[in-house]
C-alpha cells in the first residue's frame, strides 16, 4: 500500500515515521509550506511536495489527510481529480464520513488516532485507541490492518459515536490541560513550580485505571466543605473569570456526586 | 517518637502504615467511631481509641490530626488538656498554622502531603511532595526528619504558601477528575468505555514533564475551530450547565493561549 501524507503538522509528523517503522510505503509527503514538508519528506527519506495539491502524485493507494478541519472538503474536491479510484481517509475526530462523497469523491475513509500531538514529543502508538470508518467493506479491512500494524486499540467506529468520543476527549484531553494551565498560572504568583503537581496529577490519573472518575473525586467540594471552598473563591477575586470557573466546576462536582 | 492518629480515614489509613513501615511508632489510632479505629489499629497492630478524644493517651510525642477541617479547632482545644507539651500536627492543605494557638495549643505543626487518598488504593509516598510547617525550630526539625522517611521531596512551606498550593491542587486533581466523570458521562450516552480515555489522559499528563501546560494546549479551542466548537456546543444542548463549563473552559484557554 503506497500511502501519501496529505498535511505535515504534529499528527502526520508523529504517524507516517510510525506507519513507516511498522512496514507502511510511505512515498510522498505534501504540506501547504515547503518547510513543513521538506522536513517530514527528509525524517521519511520520500518527495517532498508543497503549495498546490495538483502536484501530488496521482499512483498512492491511500492518501491520509490531516490538514486543517476547515480546509478539508476543498482539499478533498480538490485532489479527487486523477485520483478517482484512490482510498482518502481524514484523521480528525469531528468530521463526517459523508464529507467525501459531498465533496464528489466516494471511496472515502476515516482514520483517527485519539492522541494529543505537541511538537517535540513522540507518541507511543501502542498505547493510542484508532477509530476507523469507511464506506466500503474492503476498504474497512485494509485501514483495520493499517491500525492493527501500530496499535491492538483498533475500532470500528460511526460518524456519530467518533464526534461523542471526540467531545469526550475535548474534556478528557484538552480541559484536563487547561485546569493544569489554571493551577500553573496559581503556582507562579508565588515561589511554587508547577513540578510538586506531578505526583498528585499522576495519581489523580492512576486512580482512573481501578475506579470510576464520579468514584475517585476528593477534594472541599465533594466533600461539601463550605470553609474552604469560600476561602479558595476569595484568594481567586482577583480572577472573575477563574473565580467563576471554580464555582462553576465545584457546583458540578457537587451535582455529580450527590 | 511515639505517634498517635487522630482520624483514621483515607488520608490516616495511608499515612499510619507508611510510616510504621519507615520505622515510627504509631501507639494508637483515635476515630469518632469505633469500626474505623479498630479497622486502622488492627492494621498496625496498635491500640483503637473511639468517642470521646479525651480517653487518647497522654504520653505520646507526636499527635497527627487528621480529622475534617471544621471540627480540627474544637478536637485541638479538647486533646490540649493533658498533652500541653506534646507536638501536634495537622495534615490539611488549607487550615493555617495559627489554629493551635487559637485553640490554645502552643505547639503546633503542619505535616501535609500533597495527595489524593481514596478507598482501596494505596498511595506510593515516594512520589509525594510534603510540606512541613511549624511554630518552634526543634519541631521543624523533628517532622521534617519523619517526612524524609517517606519521601525526598519535602519543602518547609507557609500557612500562605500552603494554601495558594491546596486552591492549585483542586484544580490540578479535583477539577481535573471531574472533567474526567464529565467525559465519561458522555461516553456513556453511546457505546463507548471510559477505558478508550486512559492512553489520552496518561499522555496529557505525561507531556507536562517535558513542558508547561500552556504551551501542551490541544484541540478545538486553542486552534480556534469554531466550526467545532459550535458543533460540540450543540452537542451539549440537554446538559446547560456542562454547556456553560464547555464555554467557558474554551474561553478561558484562549484567553491564556494567545
Amino acid at each position: 500500500m503506497r500511502i501519501v501524507f496529505i498535511g505535515a503538522g504534529r499528527l502526520a509528523s508523529n504517524l507516517a515515521p510510525a506507519l513507516q517503522a511498522s512496514g507502511a510505503e510511505v512515498v510522498e509527503v505534501w504540506s501547504r509550506t515547503r518547510a513543513s514538508a521538506e522536513t517530514l519528506a527528509a525524517q521519511l527519506g520520500c518527495r517532498a511536495v508543497w503549495g498546490c495539491v495538483d502536484d501530488v502524485c496521482t499512483t498512492a493507494d491511500l492518501y491520509l489527510l490531516s490538514v486543517t478541519d476547515a480546509v478539508l472538503p476543498q482539499v478533498v474536491a480538490r485532489l479527487h481529480s486523477h485520483r478517482e479510484q484512490a482510498l482518502f481517509a481524514h484523521t480528525a475526530g469531528s468530521m463526517p464520513l459523508t464529507l467525501f462523497p459531498e465533496a464528489g469523491h466516494a471511496r472515502g475513509a476515516v482514520f483517527y488516532p485519539m492522541q494529543t500531538f505537541s511538537k517535540g514529543r513522540s507518541v507511543d502508538f501502542r498505547q493510542v485507541h484508532f477509530f476507523v470508518e469507511t464506506a466500503f467493506e474492503d476498504d474497512y479491512r485494509s485501514l483495520d490492518a493499517l491500525a492493527q500494524q501500530l496499535s491492538p486499540h483498533v475500532h470500528r467506529s460511526t460518524s456519530a459515536s467518533r464526534r461523542r468520543l471526540h467531545l469526550a476527549a475535548v474534556f478528557a484531553c484538552n480541559f484536563v490541560n487547561h485546569c493544569c494551565t489554571l493551577a500553573d498560572d496559581l503556582l507562579h504568583d508565588g515561589d511554587l513550580d508547577f513540578s510538586v503537581m506531578q505526583p498528585l496529577l499522576e495519581e489523580t490519573v492512576a486512580k482512573l485505571r481501578q475506579m470510576p472518575p464520579a468514584e475517585a473525586q476528593t477534594g472541599p467540594a465533594v466533600r461539601r466543605d463550605d470553609n474552604v471552598m469560600g476561602m479558595q473563591r476569595a484568594m481567586l477575586a482577583d480572577r472573575p473569570d477563574v473565580q467563576r470557573l471554580y464555582t462553576l466546576l465545584s457546583e458540578s462536582i457537587q451535582q455529580y456526586n450527590i
